[in-house]
Order: structure tokens, then sequence, then C-alpha cells
């Protein structure tokens, strides 16, 4: 049978195009009902009575479910195998055996009590792709490589692993299934004597990409089809106490307070208004609060809380850190009380996503009649780690009501089969970029 | 022996201070070395490590100290009963059998891990006032009643039972003792088949009298030797629940948000700056906050907070009750929440001192050159129930830094003898007021 060159199926797409723009083209390049009825059949495994899924990694669940992906990924002809650190790829060779690989994909595992459409979108929009290639009959010139990603919600486990940042000690910590992570890794075939053979090194991908749902609501309040990432954000965490002195709240007047509580309620506008005074996407989040000794009639003498910010800047969450510690110190002044910020050992530093690999991601949804807006990432994913050593991009599709990690969690069929269309057109377009992505 | 008549013994106090003013003059009325020592030999029961004492209500320490203070009475030849509800009474006839007791004590019981005055100084001064009017050979008009009622600190049993509004119910609430309140009674001697006989009803008794400590710091802050408490104040308490809509801290930009905690706190601040806005003495309180699901990255969907509200003034607890309702309407409207408080069953109404009281304590002070200040009880007393059916008064005195229910509680043996001498002065000034105190 001929071989279709990459070229050639752009052209084609192009055809397609040619008389109408609109979700009904997409619809010419990728199969919508078999993405849909993927997602569904993916569904069944750790399906919970909410509607959602409790398939965390490494349960049977996952394990199930990553076999049900196994034989899809074989359906399009995929060489398919499980890596030391359970990730399992799917590979289909290039034309040009000189050329690194393009790899896309995502995660299948779910947070305990999840949704049906945060990994698996990506997942099954990779397959799809590799599906469509063998149906029209394409040869790439890069090698292709379909991942699915092991225990990313625990961890980014396998990501970590493919670009040599899996630590001994992240090996021993509990997963969500109850298995500490290194005894997870076996459990669904992987090899914890071998995870030195699963490391990629920098330049030893031509690029990666990942399809994800937005997981928040901007997508969907603004009309648009298609996020296109222009990177994960940073994080940091802090613990804070504030102490002011206990009394009784019968028998101490109004201005002889020490008062924790008013202090804290001042901290958490003063949060608020700093992470709203700059332009930008940051956002700023006082997520935790509780107040010691805690009783009706006892004035508040330790508050207990918490800070988070995130930005694309690592600079910027600094800056914004040392405004909020200079707020805190008139509010300190003013209400008697002391502050004390711990920063936990959680931060994830800002990942950028490369520059060609937005373009081409940009171009493909144009090609396609799909509307654009660049944004964050707000969640970590895979495709931060894969920044580190790969020219990496990430396209968002919408998520009704921002809503994620919950059964409530939904992304329409049409809006799946926008990202797979994206997708494969943007690899096609990487695969035929004779300056490379990353240059 | 001579049978001196208060009107003398009053003169011969006016005698003793003609020639100066201060402490020195009081400890001529009462004897401080015996009031501090009995102070620290009450304080042996139930003493803990920390210098405080845990004498539990029911406990054999409270059992041990009633008996002490028992023998205290005696020497101060009082006749001494313990009625049906526990509370210990010595009696002192008077000159004219035809008059309605004077009564005056406080409670000897204590919070767990309690300290040695809240309550103690009231019943030591007390029998202090017996003790003194046998040395100095004065018989009253009226008869005397020194009382230590039974479980101030369990909700104010003793004197509940006195006025007749122990609930059946009540007794079997666990004590602090772990006893049931009723099983307490009957291990301090009491008898639950004859609590209808402990009642006394309005114009049994001529005034009733407590000595306490403040439990605030007014006092010491402003220098004032004695509190002439004006009523003992209302208190309303309220559970809250705000709720907003959980969210993904990174993917949720500033302005999607419908954050609970926002909400909280500016109902927190506006709590501070309503209850604030009007002159008085009113106080109001959040106590109790934490957030759900409470973690660093969610954006807190549910807020659980508290109010509590105490003034002399019912309507006015009632009124700026309402303006918060006001407030948060607003601020429910600006953050996308919502605002719902539910009343709980813990209202104390306010309990006003008797005016013509309160000026013979101001009397009594003033005559022992005594700075006096008016001000509210924040907290609640024996002395509140005792409103409801006969002319009451209360003295404070200072307690230092405002600390009570503490291990750190402390007045001093000066601070001590002065209530003690106004407690004396007072019930002396009221003895012979032949238009009676209560008209």
């Amino acid at each position: 049978m001929p071989v279709v060159q990459p070229l050639a199926i752009a052209l084609l797409i192009i055809a397609n195009l040619a008389g109408s723009i609109g979700a009904q083209d997409v619809e010419k390049l990728v199969n919508r009902e078999r993405i849909e009825a993927r997602i569904m059949q993916l569904a069944e495994f750790g399906k919970n009575p909410q509607g959602g899924v409790s398939r965390v990694a490494f349960s049977e669940a996952d394990i199930a479910g990553r076999a049900y992906l196994a034989d899809l990924m074989r359906e399009a002809q995929l060489e398919v195998s499980t890596d030391a650190a359970g990730n399992i790829i799917g590979r289909r060779e290039g034309s040009d055996p000189s050329l690194a690989p393009i790899m896309f994909g995502s995660h299948a595992d779910s947070v305990p009590e999840g949704g049906n459409y945060d990994g698996p979108v990506g997942v099954i929009a990779a397959i799809e792709c590799a599906q469509v290639l063998v149906e029209q009959e394409v040869q790439t010139r890069h090698p292709l490589e379909v991942i699915i990603f092991s225990d990313e919600e625990g961890g980014l486990v396998g990501s970590r692993a493919l670009i040599g940042h899996l630590s001994p000690g992240a090996l021993k910590e509990n997963s969500h299934s109850g298995l500490a992570i290194g005894e997870g890794i076996k459990a669904i075939g992987g090899d914890l004597d071998g995870l030195d053979q699963v490391v990629r090194k920098q330049g030893a991908l031509t690029a990666f990409l990942e399809l994800h749902i937005e997981q928040g609501a901007v997508l969907e309040e603004t009309g648009v089809d298609i996020g296109v990432v222009e990177g994960i954000v940073g994080i940091k965490w802090w613990d804070l106490r504030i102490t002011g002195k206990p009394n009784h709240a019968g028998t101490t007047p109004m201005d002889r307070r020490q008062n924790a509580l008013l202090a804290a309620a001042r901290y958490v506008l003063a949060v608020d208004q700093i992470i709203r005074s700059e332009p930008g996407t940051q956002v700023g989040t006082v997520g935790k609060i509780s107040a010691e000794p805690g009783a009706h009639n006892v004035i508040p003498g330790v508050v207990m809380t918490s800070l988070e910010i995130r930005d694309l800047s690592a600079e910027k969450i600094d800056r914004l850190f040392t405004r909020i510690q200079q707020a805190v110190k008139d509010i300190a002044a003013e209400t008697g009380t002391t502050f004390h910020f711990d920063l936990l050992d959680v931060t994830a530093v800002p990942a950028m996503m490369n520059d060609r690999i937005r373009s081409h991601i940009l171009a493909a949804a144009d090609t396609l009649g799909l509307s654009t807006k660049s944004m964050p990432s707000g969640a970590g994913h895979d495709a931060q780690d894969l920044a580190r050593i790969a020219p990496t991009g990430m396209i968002f599709v919408p998520s009704r009501g921002g809503i994620s990690h919950s059964p409530d969690e939904f992304t329409s069929a049409e809006d799946m089969a926008n990202g797979a269309a994206v997708l494969l057109q943007a690899l096609l377009n990487i695969d035929r970029d004779a300056n490379g992505p990353g240059k």
C-alpha cells in the first residue's frame, strides 16, 4: 500500500477544510465517536457510584485499565512495551532512523473519587492519532512514541523516572493504592533495578506533546476551543502560624485584645489584594485555617493557616511573597500578634513550554479553524518534567465548570475531538519542521 | 460579753480610718495574713504541678476542700449545714428574727487545671467577714448566711437549685468529675429528693453579695482597687456556615473564585468593626474557624465559624447582631457566598445588679479609701441567678494579667483584703439600711 508522506496528509487536511471551517472538519481528521466511546469504556475501570472513577495508580482498576489501553495501542499498530518505571510506551518507527522520536501522551490514573477526563483525554487522543496515521497510511519522518505515564496523580512518578528525577526516597512513599510507590511500580510490570535505563537525556526526544483538560473554567467561560499552554506554573507553599494572646471573650474589652484571628482575617484579605494588584495570571490562595483554642468564648490565641502562590515566573512568586511579608509586618504591629512563615518542601519551579512547539500548536488549531488562547497551566502535569529534557508543548481543551478531580469532571466529545485533531496536526507540523522544533 | 451594734462597728471603722487612708486601714478591719494563709491552705486540695488546682466539683479534692471550709465556718461560729443541692450554708442569727437574711459567698470548685483565686477569694472573704464579726463582737440586725455554692464551674448548679431553676435534665448531664451532676450532688451530701426545699423565693433574702476576682485586666491596667459590678452580661452564641465554591487553587483565576475564606475574613473584620462602633462595654468574638476541604491547593468551599456577643442589654445584643446580618448580606453578594447563622441554645439573659446594693458597695469602698470602677461582669457567676430573687451586688478585685481558669491566676493578698473589707463594710451598710436594700 502507498505510504503517504506527512506533507501529503497535511495537504489532505487543508483540502478537507477548504470548503468549510469548524468541528465537522475536525471529524474528517479524527473519529469523535471512537474517542468518546473509548473514554466511556475506560471509565468502566474503577467506576464509582457517583459516575466518576477511583482508578488510583497501581490499583486493580489501574492495572485493568492499562491492559485495555495497551490493547488499543496494539490495534493502532504500535509496538507496546512497559518500561522499568511502569510507563506504557507504544512505538511506531519513522522513515528516518537518524531522528529522535516525537513523544506524546498523558496519564490514565485518577485521584481517589476522580473523574473520567483528567488524563484519559490525552491518552485516548494520543492513541487516536496513531490510529488515524494507520488508517490514513501516513508514515512520519520521526519515530513516534505514545506514552501512558505511571502514577501521575501520586507525584508525576513515571515522568520523573523518565527524566532521571525519581529519588530512591520517593519509591518508599505511599501511593493512593496503599502500596509504596516502588511496590506499585513492580505491580504494574516495572523493574526497580532497571530505572536507570528509563532515563531520556536532553536531546533524546525531538519533542513532547500532551493534551489535557484545562481543569479551570477559562476556556469554557470565554468560549475558546483550544488552550495553548505557555508554561506550567511554579508553586510555593507555606504554613503560617499567627500568635496572639488567648483570653476570656467576656472579660477582655475589645481594645485590649491580641486576637490572632483578627490578624488572620487581615492577612487573608492582604494576600488577595496583593496577588490581584499586579497584571498577569498569578494566583495566591489561603486554603487552610484553624483557631486555637477554638471556642465560642475564647479569643483565639493562635491561628494556623497557609499560603500558596503560583506563577510562570519564579521571580514574581518571590516578589509577591516579599510584599505579603511586608504587609503582615503592619498587621502584626497593629494587632499585637506575630507571624511565622514556614516554606514547605513541595516547591515546583515553573516549566516553560517551547516557543516553536507552541507556534506549531497555534498553527495547527488555526488550520482547523479552532479558536485559541495562550494561558498558563495552573496545575502540574507530566509535561513539566519532560520540558526539562525536550521541547515540550501542551494543548488544553475546556472543562465544564472548571471542575476536575471530581466525578463531575466533563469535557464534551466535540472538545475532545478538537484536541485530538490539534494534537495530530501539531505533531505532523513538528514532524515536517526542517529546522527542528527546539531550535 | 457586750454586743456591739452594726452602727457602732461602722463608727469604729470610720474612727480607724480617720487618721489615714489606704490598705493599712483595711487591715484594721480584716486580717490580710489570715485570708492569704487560708487561700494557700485551700489551694492544697487538688493542687497540681503547675501551681494551680484541679478541684472540680464532686471530686475527692472538692469534698476535702469543702470539709476544710466547713471547719473554718464553724470556727467563725456559724451554724453549718449542707442543703439538698450540696450548697454549704453557715448561718448566724441576727437581732431581729423578723428580717430576711443577708446572704454572701461564692464557690470553691475550680475548672480542670484551674487557679487558686476564681471562687476561693469570695468564699474565704465571706468566712473572714463572719470571723471578724465574732472577734469584734458585732451582732447584725439581719440573719447572715455565708454560702459556698456547689458546682459553679459546671453550670451554676448550686445557685440554679437555690432559685428553683435546676432542671431534672441537668442532673443527668456529666460534670467535670465524670459523675452525672445528680450523682455528684449526692456525693457531697445533697439529696435529690429534697431539692424543692432548697428554693428561695423572691423576698426570701434581704440581699445577696458576691466577691470575686475580675477575670479581666481592666482593674489592674487602670490601677483601680475595686470593681463595682453593674450587671452580669447576657450572652448569645451562634454557629455560622459560609458556603462558597471549592475549586482548584492553580487553575481558577483570582476573579472567578467564590472563596468562602475570603468572605469569612471580611465577616471577622465586620464583627470587630460593628461591635466597636457603638459606645459601651459590649464585646463580640469570633472564636472558632475552619475551612473545608482545608488544603494548601484548594480554594475553601465552606468555612465553619462562630459568633458570640455579650452585653448588659439584651436589646443591644440583638441590635448588634442585626447590624452584622446586614453587613454579611453585602459580603455574601460581593464574594458569591452564602451565610447561615444558627443560634445556639446557650443564651444567657443579662442580670442587672441592684442599684441600692451598688450604692452600698460604692460607699463602703469610699469609706475605706479605695478607688472604684463601675463595670459589667463579662463572665457568668452565681450572682446572676441570685439576682432573679434578691437585691444582688458583686464586688470585683483585680486579676493579675486578667488571667483566669489557669494556674497563672493571681490576686494579691492586699487586693483580697480590700475586697473582704468592702464586702464586710457593704453588708454592714445593708444591715443598717432602714429602707431595705431593694426598695
